[in-house]
């Protein structure tokens, strides 16, 4: 994993990608899939709707802090199986055979196989709405990948991998963040 | 514009496209392009990040209503013009000749070359966070397009188009909502 500018993190997220968060509850890792995600701001704070349906949704609360990873879809079935068993009774990092490394600034662990990955710490949880309010403290891309699509999920069971990527960043000046 | 079950309208959120988001201030439409998006239950709810610096959000908050509409990647470049203009001074509609229909619900405009327009009450306002928490109430698709891929905004400038659709149905059964 290299460093990314934490300028650049909300580019991982804006374009809807399957996620995995992992959190550590101070004595196993675990990781979900979540794929109801948004950016909120440049910082980058980012949205994540979760809550006791997730195994996760406990460690997460009471640490504070997780890893939002992005998967490229050569990880698709592995992300389908880590969305469909519970950390309650599973050691996902083992039985889907992902690499834990360590982070800077939090305890839960990045994961290897990503494309990217971008250390967090929750500033809000809006019960009402089961809104997990996020904000990035450090971005790391895994530069050696050669699959480097990442993967939608549509909601009824079918996924749509990254097609072609088009140019507008003349038309889209006046509307991208300085710094980027 | 064909009827879409309501309990399918997140399936058109959930993959992450660029939409567009219809309101009426009493006078007259207007349109802006959003791509902070998330889907926050399955009736459906729908989160958008939007505030003061989109001249729709004024309309958006006191009529408390308005259409999401998910274009597909042949209005790409007018999808930007939208979002890089501003109702203001300038009639969206007119200037980028999109065709306003009326909706069931709701005063604002569905988007008819558009694929899919759902049509939204607002249900709450994070102000803290510039989250708009949305209620879609009917949904209608487009039957008659031929070009059936959305786009995907980075937020560097570039857009991602759809591409293979994987079916992962059955490994997911467990987890689709029913009545899909």
């Amino acid at each position: 994993m290299r460093p990314l500018k934490l300028s650049r993190a909300f580019t991982w997220i804006e374009p809807g990608p399957v996620v995995l968060v992992t959190t550590y509850d101070g004595t196993k890792y675990n990781v979900m899939t979540i794929s109801w995600t948004m950016v909120v701001d440049f910082t980058p704070k980012l949205a994540i709707t979760t809550g006791d349906w997730n195994y996760s949704y406990a460690a997460l609360r009471r640490t504070r802090e997780c890893v939002v990873a992005i998967p490229g879809v050569d990880l698709l079935d592995r992300v389908i199986g880590i969305g469909t068993c519970s950390g309650r009774d599973t050691d996902k990092f083992a039985r889907f055979n992902l690499t834990a490394k360590p982070a800077k600034h939090v305890a839960a662990p990045l994961v290897g196989e990503c494309l990217a990955n971008i250390e967090c710490k929750v500033v809000d949880v809006i019960r009402k709405h089961q809104i997990v309010v996020l904000e990035g403290l450090a971005a790391h891309v895994n530069p050696r990948r050669r699959e480097r699509r990442t993967v939608h999920a549509v909601g009824d069971g079918t996924f749509v991998v990254d097609g072609r990527r088009l140019d507008r960043r003349t038309a889209m000046a006046s509307k991208l963040p300085a710094g980027l």
